[in-house]
């Protein structure tokens, strides 16, 4: 049954009311006669739910910056980004952060944490990550909503309810992360828990590189390689929320280095931090995004071995991506997290090996990009998750939230 | 914006009315109860729905077989099966087929020609299948309306218009195969085609294999390997409608036999045609469904030299396979054209490869499964593409047509 079956006025006018100031959310301002055009609705329309969301708190019209021409400005339509924000949280594999971030997306005040690369008890991580939260709910300016939190994690989430799956840096497995954080945070509020890379795609998408683009992939790069794969305007989640997993699509079956998950020759496996660091010949002591970073910019001073590394990396990157390619003609390929640093000493080999092996009608228009949101995407992404409650519902949303 | 905003309410009679006759035209007879209950209509509207398309004769209501139980039964609805048909045809690798199927998807008559292995040229093809079609047509009981017509096309065909971007097999590139198929039957119907393995998918999910799956992956192999890949209910397209190239992933990068993309390791260069019969030992001059079929045959009775050949084919469809039960959380994975009948041979190693490289997660609930609908799946398909303007629109497409 298609979804519009049956639908009554008042979902109808919920969804208008959520659409409406997603558009703004998103864009930061935008005119009633914009937002006429993008909804399909006539301008009476537009008014009368931006009068419901005005009255609420949520957006505010102003004047536009000058344009110039004569005659009485339309008004434009902003979030009310001085009050409403939502909590985020990210638990990557080097560090935790937590940040207030306001409708419209403006990111408030963060704290951060480093943390060490063994492993760490579900209790530890959230005991820091719920005093950064309280100091930053604490913080807020009076009068200030905390509309809703979202958190972002190294590793596979189950669907639905926050618990991690498998966490492979942190050994967690089936966690109960996001009930807990919620508990331990004590504001009444749901902590909704994604993949980092399912975020920073969907991140990237809303905010940062391919904004607006329905198909696109993700290559989130840390100990290993993550991605977010979005399909039609969606992201790829498959029967069980554990689609996406590109990482440990195998590359190299028959030569390949170990992979953490048991196999041989996965795409992280051959591209990962420690096929680099290896290929770069550093020794086992040296790991992290310094280490990375390190090979990079020798590359980058002209020294050949590291510079042969990341050709090599970007050989194998380059299978894979071209892989890619071929089974979901996007049209954009967007290298994030440590992939973002390698990705540039990498790109022709990357660039030769889709030249060869993608089909020509997908080849011609895609675009490979590094993030443009960088370290914060999954941050991002994680702060996206936390305003989706409040973009389905706005008003009911609000009035079940107390300041 | 969500598509259901701003919708009118002929525009939701129109839909209710498509969706109805589809449930009707997919489950062949289903009582107004169970149609209630799948749209989320209460009965009375069920029952308005019904009279209008009973009107239009594209459906009739009957008292169901014998209950066995006291009272009066309910009706069930069913297709107008003797009335209302469509044209699908099936340009294969080495068949040309034709077919009138009616309304509830059944078979009524067909036309088949062997194509010869070697080049075709538009003109010759599109001969042989017009005058098939003008041949069936005319052979339809008077008073039988054709609603629709849908192509099948082992090849890339560009979306929306029936063109051939790349027949590998056949040497076409850029032809015009619909829009030509269309003017040379001169029934004033478009012909929109759909590529092979695409159209597979989508009929192994309507009516065969993976009925109402969500998300599954079907392979067709003939000379190579396509793939029909649905995810989230819809049919992969990405951003210029040719993704699924699954044959064109790079299993083999370093040894990897030669491709026909020019490229070499392709899945469809590992596990196609020629590499089960070089592997099989058999000579350059046999080729085709009965060269493969002796194999797997020889197999059967024991021999050994098959029986490795299709083990070897098993291994590298076993790591195509597992990389995209990794990116693609299927529910089911669907071997159709010839590897519907090398995949018994190779099933152990495809399983070993699944249990080796696919994440636990992922693994746990996926299917494998041969084809249900057999040689006919692509041709079914293009039947389903064939009803797919009149299940949009009954009546609209109805007053359109005419017998």
């Amino acid at each position: 049954m298609p979804p519009e079956v049956g639908l009554v006025q008042e979902e109808i006018r919920r969804r208008n009311l959520g659409t409406l100031l997603r558009h703004v959310h998103l864009d930061g301002s935008l005119s009633r006669a914009a937002l006429a055009e993008r909804m399909g609705l006539n301008r009476s329309t537009i008014m009368a739910l931006t009068a419901e969301l005005t009255a609420a708190g949520l957006v505010r019209e102003e004047p536009p910056a000058d344009t110039g021409r004569a005659g009485r400005p339309s008004l434009v339509v902003r979030p009310e980004s001085n009050r409403l924000y939502v909590l985020a949280f990210d638990v990557a594999v080097d560090r935790l952060v937590a940040a207030r971030v306001a409708l419209g997306g403006i990111m408030l005040e963060r704290e951060e944490a480093v943390r060490p690369r063994a492993g760490a008890d579900l209790d530890r991580v959230v005991d820091v990550l719920a005093r950064f939260g309280r100091r930053l709910y604490h913080s807020a300016p009076p009068g200030s909503v905390c509309v809703g939190i979202g958190a972002s994690y190294c590793g596979m989430i189950r669907p639905g309810d926050g618990v991690v799956r498998f966490g492979p840096d942190m050994g967690w497995v089936d966690q109960a992360f996001g009930p807990e954080l919620s508990r331990r945070l004590g504001l009444g509020l749901p902590v909704p828990v994604g993949n980092e890379a399912h975020l920073g795609a969907l991140a990237e998408q809303q905010r940062g590189a391919g904004i607006g683009l329905g198909n696109l992939i993700y290559l989130h790069g840390d100990v290993g390689v993550g991605g977010g794969i979005i399909v039609g305007g969606k992201l790829l989640d498959g029967e069980g929320g554990y689609g996406c997993e590109l990482g440990h699509m195998v590359v190299n079956p028959y030569n390949g280095r170990p992979c953490g998950c048991g196999s041989h020759g996965c795409l992280e496996a051959e591209v990962g931090e420690r096929a680099l660091l290896d290929a770069a010949g550093r020794p086992a002591e040296e790991w992290g995004r310094d280490a990375i970073r390190a090979v990079v910019d020798d590359a980058d001073r002209g020294d050949p071995a590291a510079q042969e590394a990341l050709r090599r990396i970007g050989d194998w990157l380059g299978i894979g991506v071209a892989n890619l390619i071929n089974l979901f003609n996007p049209a954009m390929v967007i290298f994030g997290g440590m992939l973002r640093d390698m990705y540039p000493g990498a790109a022709a080999q990357v660039r030769a090996r889709i030249a060869a092996n993608v089909l020509p009608v997908a080849r011609e228009r895609v675009r490979l990009r590094t993030s443009a949101l960088g370290d914060d995407a999954t941050l991002v992404g994680a702060a996206e998750l936390g305003f989706r409650r409040l973009l389905a519902d706005p008003l009911g949303v609000l009035a079940r939230t107390h300041p």
